[in-house]
């Protein structure tokens, strides 16, 4: 594959976060537009859930100590990942120690550094279909041939629905890494303790580099029960963990992100970062202080407020015939799989934004055969998505197939 | 060269900012210690320089406008892209509309970037020797099989001395990519119009891509003329200028660059930038604002600083027997070329720490050649810069070879 055609793949103009450069023009406008608060749930809300109190102050203080907060180690700042070594020791129940942790621009940046270090061109890696869009993008930007593992996340809430089979098939035929998200991103669901001690022993067997990406780990909802596979007795020796502040917390906007894993993986995410971006922001980094840290009641609060939209939004969609969905297990996503219309999915979503004035994310940002479904980010302010949904839910009748 | 290799090449220990990690022990100590301000020239001291006035005021503010700021598009939030685009056409005399702008995480993002967007494994890619110590690595990392260019930069102080012989063979050799710094990092040397004229010409003939680095080209000393190369006449269709407010404004803390080139290339950086790092920091964005808008006097005075302290190492260099050193036409780097020593500079550079209190980075950071060099970040407290550079000198002579 030459650059050009890389390129091409690499495509951004459905991704969450970019529905700005939709163009609406020849659209099947069926009915006047439905009027209602505009919901972007492309993304969570850090209006409606605002970032952790003390955060910016934190960041004025890592201002004010100058030079020296600017211009951290690659990796991060020591006191940082002295903090941070602290508090996901007690957060994994496993020893973190500081040369195991690295401070990236996001959980995107460890993302990134994880799979740059860890894959060359031609190397096979595993991916979760339905999983996060980017993880697909970053095997194809650095020539990897993708194995993908399916999961049936609609058809039992006790677990993910992973085949297990695929991704023992996937190692046997080669694949050096496995990339997946736990809770996984855009469905919701929580791999259960069973499914992963049987990653992890696959991949021990085969020994296989894991990368998961735990970004929505601190948001479980009620009676869910959440493994981290760092901690499994039988871990591999090689898992890195990624994990960040950008989602419950809604410090996004200062990005950061963490990753976690053996020295020798870390060492080399390092070197890589020297030459992608330096460091994570210096100043930001005065802020992970309040992750981990927040006000008492804060995260359980944060946890509730979201259960409750994701119950009425998921009873609204279960309400509609010839819908399917699963309820978030972990995370603020869900992922309705919606009948046959007359439009195609990105036809769907555009007019979506113009009929309701909300914006979703097409199921094709997270493999190629979601054409019948889309991603909502539910962390919003209740009222408005709730409206919003049922705005969407008005607008799919309109476009339902009669075939 | 697979991915152990690779990563062994791309080593971090004694890159600018690294020195934190050198090991002092085992080293051949001459002397007693030489007390004094410890002083660290491999970057600019944002406490000795500050940040713009108001940087700190425009983050609260852009934090305050919540999930707008925080979630930007990829390349930037569209009333940063304004302001930049009125104000780059302005700086660089030449139109420059949003459509031509990524914003990134520091203009190492901007780098890596653009070389990602370029380079595919085993292209040629023609990068100036010395130059940037990141060029190369990041030539490695995509593999792309590097063609240097020889700069003679201590000969005549009118132009950079780059071998424009060589540049038109790597060229003829199908170099498809010539990236370069302008002001010259490490060597603070300006090319002349002439110079980018004539790499403007080459560059069109051959229908090469031209990356040029211009982070330090807003300070330029007293009767020096800089040459915009993307505002030349006969400039090739594809340049893509970076540049950033990490140097001389010192807003390196808020992790804040620009790359600007067509439209075609700025589009694929974008895609590319969605899984780096999705966004430069999004509350950082809002801090562009006061660049190219500072206080009345801020660039000049600045400017008159840094003159003053360069002037004074410089002369201090001079007056070392065996020491050569070209006094800096713009940025804030010396590169003095040091006589034979008794220990290899690596060596040196630790012993120096060790013994004076004084970071500097050896040449070998910047080619593998430069056994012979250190390199000095000038933007320092003028007093403990000189005061410094005198203990360096005082412990050059400990180890001045007597072959």
């Amino acid at each position: 594959m030459n650059i050009n055609e890389k390129f091409k793949l690499l495509g951004v103009e459905n991704a969450p976060g970019q529905e700005g450069c939709i163009n609406s023009s020849n659209l099947d406008i069926r009915g006047l537009k439905i009027p209602g608060i505009p919901v972007d749930f492309s993304h969570g809300d850090v209006d409606a859930f605002p970032p952790i109190p003390g955060s910016l102050d934190l960041f004025v203080h890592g201002f004010q100590k100058g030079s020296k907060q600017a211009y951290t180690k690659y990796r991060g700042s020591s006191e940082s990942l002295s903090y941070l070594s602290e508090k996901l020791t007690a957060f994994f129940h496993i020893k973190i120690c500081e040369e195991n942790i690295i401070i990236t621009p996001g959980t995107q940046g460890a993302l990134f550094l994880s799979v740059g270090s860890l894959i060359s061109p031609g190397d096979k890696i595993a991916i979760v279909s339905p999983d996060y869009f980017a993880n697909q993008k970053l095997a194809e930007f650095f020539d990897a041939e993708i194995i993908p593992v399916h999961m049936e996340y609609l058809t039992d809430c006790q677990k993910s629905g992973i085949n297990l089979e695929e991704l023992k098939m996937a190692f046997e035929k080669g694949a050096k890494v496995f990339l997946f998200s736990n809770p996984n991103n855009p469905t919701g669901a929580v791999y259960s303790f069973q499914e992963i001690s049987e990653i992890a022993a696959i991949a021990k067997q085969y020994d296989v580099t894991i990368i998961v990406d735990e970004l929505y780990s601190r948001q479980i909802f009620k009676e869910k029960i959440y493994t981290h596979l760092c901690a499994m007795k039988n871990c591999p020796e090689n898992v890195i963990t990624i994990i960040g502040p950008s989602k419950t917390e809604s410090l996004s906007g200062f990005r950061l992100g963490v990753a976690v894993g053996p020295r020798s993986i870390i060492n080399r995410m390092e070197k890589l970062q020297a030459i992608v971006s330096l460091r994570a922001p210096g100043y930001s980094q005065a802020v992970l202080k309040c992750w981990f840290s927040e006000p008492r009641g804060f995260m359980e609060n944060r946890i509730k407020q979201h259960q409750f939209i994701r119950d009425n939004i998921v009873d609204l969609f279960k309400s509609v015939p010839g819908v399917s969905i699963r309820s978030t297990d972990g995370g603020s996503y869900v992922f309705p799989t919606i009948p046959d219309l007359d439009v195609d999915i990105l036809t769907f979503v555009k007019i979506v934004k113009y009929l309701a004035d909300v914006t979703v994310t097409p199921g094709t940002e997270f493999g190629r055969q979601y054409v019948h479904s889309i991603r909502l980010n539910f962390s919003q302010n209740p009222d408005a998505a709730i409206a919003a949904v049922k705005r969407i839910i008005e607008v799919l009748e309109r476009y339902r197939s009669k075939k």
